[in-house]
């Protein structure tokens, strides 16, 4: 299988975007070994500039725009990471950022992407409103869109958190990250197939977003409609760019409902003293209810985010 | 000035408990060094076995026992962290635990103590029940009584946490903890005095419990009755040991009030994504309210533990 993003591509957005991002830390539990009855190895994107691995691909995606179509600056609509991802990385390219945020987005976020300097549209809370602006914005500007998953440079910029993992790690027998649109997940099924063939990649999706999971049952895209989480990291359908990797490289998605994901939530703030937010938390709840796939193994957990509102916590 | 802990003290405490803990991370935080103004090194002992550097020192007194004595036991009194440190090292080295909680201990930290096999005796919420419990047990069993920090192989073992970050940083022009009892302050004071002695040491102490703060002005060991305060870990007043250092070797101690410490607990779970206890926070708190002191420099904070309950968050 061939596919339009070559090892060569992950190679240089790994070196384009080094200079400008963490090499996250990779922790591990043996209280939460024990309970999972494997050897998990946790690559903290949690820690990553702005919470979340969102930074790679955003980074990565900008800084590939040719200089003059760069000028013109970047758009994008996302009422969460994507939005302060594409914001960091305009304002270190030193162009303009025009993020497209729902009315309904919380204070914090508004405020987090502010703080990169970037100008803030607020829409209603739909899909059509928000494609609606940025298009309008993209028309006035000359912005370019920058896709939040289903863009093969945001593709190749997330796969570098699992570059890392396998860099760092010996020899992993499976990787297993969330899904929603699935950049995440593509990106770290190419860095295994490059890298690491022999390391099976695993993802986890919520009950009430998981159009991945149907998508491969069915063998075709499956959107959800109305999709409901708490994980609201989560809630995206996956891009056709993303599907044509997951199909062929992924093993197998894991589907989890909301109860699993805030007791897994719960159990790595409690065990690590860590922060990550219910999207982060989904392959963590996908492993403990899938034991007896990973029994024994040695898997790579890549936690994708941080961001939560302490004042709405689930528990 | 002639110290009761030499230098080779701290040396063996290390060696002994060395492969027992965890080697923890030091963590940095680029919006937290723009908000104080000085360039911050977190020794993140909250990922420490048990959730907090404890370990360090309740090893180190219990495998300094001989042989005959340790099999008798140890017992101890302790609402947190220090009961988890005797409990584990009681299991590591497979010999009977007792420890006096008060009634009032969160669910939480007893379900902890228990998880390790130690034998817990509730009592009345008062230092004078806890003791007397204490002491009952110790005639009864012959079990060896460990100190929480009045014990010089606790202050040696709780000193080997900043014998790390001294030598996982370069140069350090400052150090800064808690302080309640005064064990993690006085090992840190050694640490800095035998390994670097340009490194000034300074700690951070509550409002409510501020002990240290009166006894250094005073000269003189200073009592505060009815301590209260947020930061549940430092209530105790220091002892007689740990003064004899922390007055000797100690540039200042920083007193914050509970609205201060919590939000400097908030700053650092937000930004950092890691979880600490109101305790470890103080430090924090420190630091911002007396910018001027650490403008510039470089300065280790030895982040205390993490051991919150996440149902009673004080945000």
């Amino acid at each position: 299988m061939d596919f339009q993003i070559k090892a060569s591509d992950l190679e240089q957005a790994h070196e384009r975007i080094k200079p400008h991002i963490h090499r996250t830390p990779i922790l591990t539990s043996e209280s939460i070994n024990a309970i999972a009855g494997c050897e998990l190895y946790f690559k903290c994107e949690n820690f990553q500039k702005i919470g979340a691995f969102k930074a790679r691909g955003g980074l990565n995606a900008v800084m590939c725009l040719p200089e003059d179509e760069r000028q013109k600056g970047v758009v994008t609509h996302s009422s969460g990471n994507h939005a302060q991802a594409v914001s960091l990385a305009a304002k270190m390219c030193g162009i303009p950022a025009y993020i497209v945020m729902p009315e309904t987005a919380p204070e914090v976020k508004k405020k987090a992407v502010k703080g990169y300097g970037a100008q803030i549209t607020l829409c209603k809370p739909t899909i059509e409103a928000r494609q609606e602006n940025a298009h309008r914005i993209q028309q006035e500007t000359g912005a370019f869109l920058v896709s939040p998953y289903n863009d093969n440079n945001v593709i190749a910029g997330q796969g570098t958190a699992a570059i890392e993992l396998l860099e760092d790690t010996d020899h992993l027998d499976a990787m297993i990250t969330p899904v929603g649109g699935g950049g995440l997940l593509a990106g770290t099924a190419l860095a295994a197939h490059y890298y690491s063939p022999e390391t099976k990649v695993f993802a986890g999706e919520p009950d009430g977003a998981k159009d991945t999971y149907l998508s491969m049952k069915a063998g075709e895209m499956v959107t959800v409609p109305n999709p409901s989480t708490i994980a609201d990291g989560l809630l995206a359908s996956m891009g056709d760019k993303n599907f044509a990797i997951i199909r062929e490289l992924v093993e197998d998605v894991f589907v989890v409902n909301d109860e699993e994901i805030i007791a897994a939530m719960r159990l790595i703030w409690e065990r690590m003293k860590i922060i990550i937010e219910p999207s982060c938390a989904v392959p963590m709840a996908a492993l403990l209810k899938n034991k007896e796939v990973f029994a024994g193994q040695k898997v790579g957990v890549i936690l994708s985010g941080g961001n939560v509102d302490l004042g709405k916590l689930p528990f």
